[in-house]
């Protein structure tokens, strides 16, 4: 069920914002999967024109697997459109992101896209955030600091602020640029996430926060009902 | 001249600052190693208890070199005081660092501790920043990012903002955390720097900014007279 709605949303977004020589972001996750699937089908039937830039090592090879054209920020500093998924999205389009590791890399490219639009499925819907997302803000962070990040969030901000730990390794988890993920899991019910945002990314050995405000242009719903609502 | 307006500096400051079990934060660059040199002195000397945290792969091995006790952020995320160097120091005690690349070490150390103390010979000092400095503002990021941060920072502050590039290998300085710098030469006569420091931070890409505000208790500057004078 929530694969159907997640690639409803997936193949609407990729075909109401796609054009013929578009500069895409790439996403990371598992409903960016059947957005690319359905941009390489459009790209092969349209003979469309179009440069990819990914935003993890997954990204980059589901762009390969399709034969897409693989680019980066240095070659296209400036993207027509962004498509990525998230973990949580509130009334105010604000995210949660970096479940998947990769909220840096999908924050420079979405920073870097004239739009960010999100696809996703009805579960990730919340009013405020927390409600659905239980595994915190992710905070990436220079390893050596974690600790005193941790500290510093939970004296300042409350909460827990744990290391993630690794799944196939021994340890934390390590992301693609080499850093830690503190999973914040707050328990003020605060809505000023601007603020905390700030606050979080000011911190010294914070590389970025998972909280993605003031950037999605429009977020895909896939419904249980088989409809794509959009916000 | 100024190697021995360094040494005054970094002994004078050592001497004040240290005392029995004290942790204490090292630096990065030349004027930290006279302080390494006098901090091992003393604990030869007066049987001092010291634990020392490195800024940098360069303090660490000093660290090692004088048999100092070598700690890490893990083991102690708070520490009585930290010493390091500055390229400029305004009247304010607002500082540029990062002329020797590890300004992200450089902050998250400094943060950790209750006081910083800069050590710094009397060509460090300027009345404004830029006065004496002329290489710019380092800013650390995840290399992926680099020509989105230098387009942002210039479109929204002016100046030029220059990839570093490395001086022993092809290609651009890579950092100790595996990123690169780029040095940002503002035009602008701002003196809002906490403002600065704020927009240049929250860019996505952007892991750290040369930019110490508000963080260093004390200067030491050694003066071309053989005196120390402070700020």
């Amino acid at each position: 069920m929530v694969e159907v709605a997640k690639k409803l949303a997936a193949t609407r977004a990729i075909d109401e914002y796609v054009q013929n020589k578009s500069v895409v972001g790439i996403g990371s996750g598992s409903t960016i999967v059947y957005a690319v699937e359905r941009l390489a089908e459009r790209v092969k039937k349209e003979n469309l024109s179009i440069v990819c830039v990914p935003t993890s090592f997954q990204a980059k090879q589901l762009i390969r697997q399709h034969d897409l054209i693989l680019s980066d920020l240095e070659e296209n500093p400036l993207l027509d459109i962004a498509f990525d998924g998230a973990d949580e999205v509130d009334s105010n389009r604000v995210l949660i992101k970096g479940g998947g590791g990769c909220l840096t890399q999908e924050k420079i490219v979405a920073s870097a896209a004239k739009n960010l639009i999100i696809v996703a499925d009805y579960t990730k819907r919340a009013n405020s955030l927390g409600d659905q997302w239980k595994r915190g803000i992710p905070i990436e962070v220079i390893p050596m600091s974690y600790k005193v990040v941790q500290k510093t969030i939970e004296e300042r901000l409350g909460g827990t602020a744990e290391l993630r730990m690794a799944k196939a390794k021994a340890g934390p988890l390590v992301t693609d640029n080499s850093n830690f993920i503190i999973d914040w899991k707050f328990t003020s019910n605060s809505t000023n996430w601007s603020e905390i945002n700030t606050i979080i990314k000011m911190i010294p050995g914070v590389v970025e926060t998972g909280l993605f405000i003031g950037m999605a242009s429009k977020v895909y719903f896939g419904e249980q009902s088989g409809n794509v609502s959009t916000l």
